[in-house]
């Protein structure tokens, strides 16, 4: 897709809302040069906000409510008492078309609950789940779920497969990505009904991907695949403890080499290099994660974003928009469920 | 427990066997001065080993068998072909009476199959788990299950939770140790059933622990509780990715530093420090998992472990026999059932 691209803001959503939802935009637009934003929210708070920053106002519509989802609201509860917050409404500018994308920091069961109710799922998906790309050893990983679907189906895992494969394709460009399902061995026999059960159904199928069959949590973080795919529970946990274990082992250098100078004089003679490692390696570069399988497209960005997190969730987004990475994933879809199709059609 | 620690080796289990079981014996008695072994395995292999190591032959009694357990082996076919094999007649061993403990750096599936009908479970255990302990940001946690139950009912985590709980204060002389379940979030609403239905459970009874609730994948890497405790799908994906971030920050950072002179000098004059965090986080001095919930104390070692790691596995063998964890286990265990107990006895 060329033109511009057009994001609805939930100005409202998240820790540091609303003025790092404006910073971020403005470090968005000044990498890309094609964006609108429709910024749903306070309207006093936000038009100072944007008077500060006149390059986000120019491409900017304001559009005033005083209501927000709190961050420890129920989903069910932000559903039936949230229609006129800023959640809400940004969801609603996707679904009526006047936005091609909608992303917020806010609370991410509320985000999931009213994307589902307002956009639907495609056809063939029972369940959207969240993905991200994780920049393994060898290679960008495509890993679903992360946390929308703590227990899923055999059939879900394969559904997710397939999104994922066309997500690695759309946003990295690898023709036919290879897939495996995250397990605790890489032989046919192990783990659960559910995991084995997805995997014969990605062995006998002819779905747009190489199917690699059952990779293990070290093989996540090697990149052995393009893509690896679990349920939300186990998703969020692995990547959780890979967020956990890199500052453990950044608290077990620091703490060697406390008492040497030596030890102390060779860090600082490494910091431009180890700089530009951390930099590399910034979460804020990762952020934003796309909720997949739903009828437009939505984008999470970490609840604690600061700008420049913010503004990488506004580039997944813009990158979602114009690969047509969820038209992509709806036609693949007709895969899954000739039949269902056919009759649809 | 004082006086001598009785420890049968399965000698053919392992990538290194039979040479690092005996390498391994010796290191072991080199730290611990009360140790004798009931060695099992390939006689004329073994002699020689043990012609070479005075020191573990004094020690040691050699029981021949030509059979060993693939690493391959289904659990089914180890249990009915393996009767006569180096891992079935260490745990044989244990049944007897005659050594107080077994270690295998053996078929991990065979293993536990084959401990599970020699020994049984303790009574109110309906499944055994895999316990290890991991060197945390904050302090040395207890994780189970690494992979025994891919499956759990919220009943096997409450009991995983206990035999946990004693684990920790048996062999870290923690008083009463705080535990927590493995979840995507800690509020009360997160994860699924399994999870919530055992945080109600172990929020409600008076067990030898400080339920703290539910820790995430962050929170486990940072040691914010004593016991962490999971199903073995989630608990193995965690250890694994844990492995595997580990590997990836040091890829990363000889990457960032491969191309700068000062920073390979700075790294140079660092070596010292560097070495000893290396020698701190060795996965061999972690090495020794055991197998809780069965009706005798039953060890396994890495598959690849070399003689030092297999050292440790001994020696968390032994320490698991002097402290009587398993028995304080089944003291314990009443408390969970207390009128089946009055039953029994």
């Amino acid at each position: 897709m060329t033109g511009s691209v057009r994001i609805a803001l939930d100005a409202m959503g998240g820790d540091n809302a609303p003025d790092i939802i404006v910073e971020g935009a403005a470090l968005a637009i000044a990498r890309s040069s094609d964006l609108r934003f429709d910024v749903f929210g306070d309207e006093q708070k936000l038009a100072s906000l944007l008077a500060a920053k006149p390059d986000v106002a120019k491409v900017s519509a304001l559009h005033h409510t005083p209501e927000a989802i709190h961050n420890e609201a129920k989903p069910s509860a932000a559903l039936r008492r949230g229609r006129r917050s800023s959640m809400r409404l940004a969801i609603d500018a996707v679904r009526a078309g006047k936005a091609d994308a909608a992303v917020s920091a806010g609370n991410t069961g509320a985000l999931m609950a009213m994307s589902k109710v307002v956009l639907g799922t495609l056809p063939g998906i029972d369940r959207p789940a969240i993905a991200s790309v994780f920049p393994a050893v060898a290679r960008n990983v495509v890993i679903l779920d992360l946390g929308a679907n703590a227990d899923c189906t055999s059939e879900n895992l394969v559904q997710f497969a397939l999104m994922g494969a066309v997500y690695a394709h759309a946003v990295n460009g690898i023709e036919r990505p290879t897939v495996a399902l995250l397990n605790i061995g890489t032989e046919d026999l192990k783990g659960d009904d559910v995991v084995r059960d997805a995997a014969q159904f990605l062995r006998e199928n002819d779905l747009p991907m190489k199917f690699e069959g059952f990779v293990e949590g070290t093989g996540l973080m090697a990149g052995t695949v393009d893509v690896v795919v679990t349920d939300g529970f186990t998703g969020n946990v692995a990547l959780k403890v890979a967020e956990g274990t890199a500052f453990w082992m950044l608290d077990k250098v620091k703490t060697a080499v406390r008492d040497s100078w030596t030890a102390k004089l060779g860090m600082l003679l490494a910091r431009n290099s180890l700089r530009r490692l951390r930099s590399e390696l910034d979460p804020r570069h990762y952020n934003g994660a796309m909720f997949v399988g739903l009828g437009g497209v939505v984008v999470k960005s970490h609840g604690g974003a600061d700008a420049l997190g913010f503004a990488n969730a506004i580039q997944v987004a813009e990158s979602l928009v114009r690969t047509q990475t969820n038209e992509r994933i709806g036609e693949n879809l007709t895969r899954l469920h000739p039949d269902d199709q056919r009759e649809a059609s």
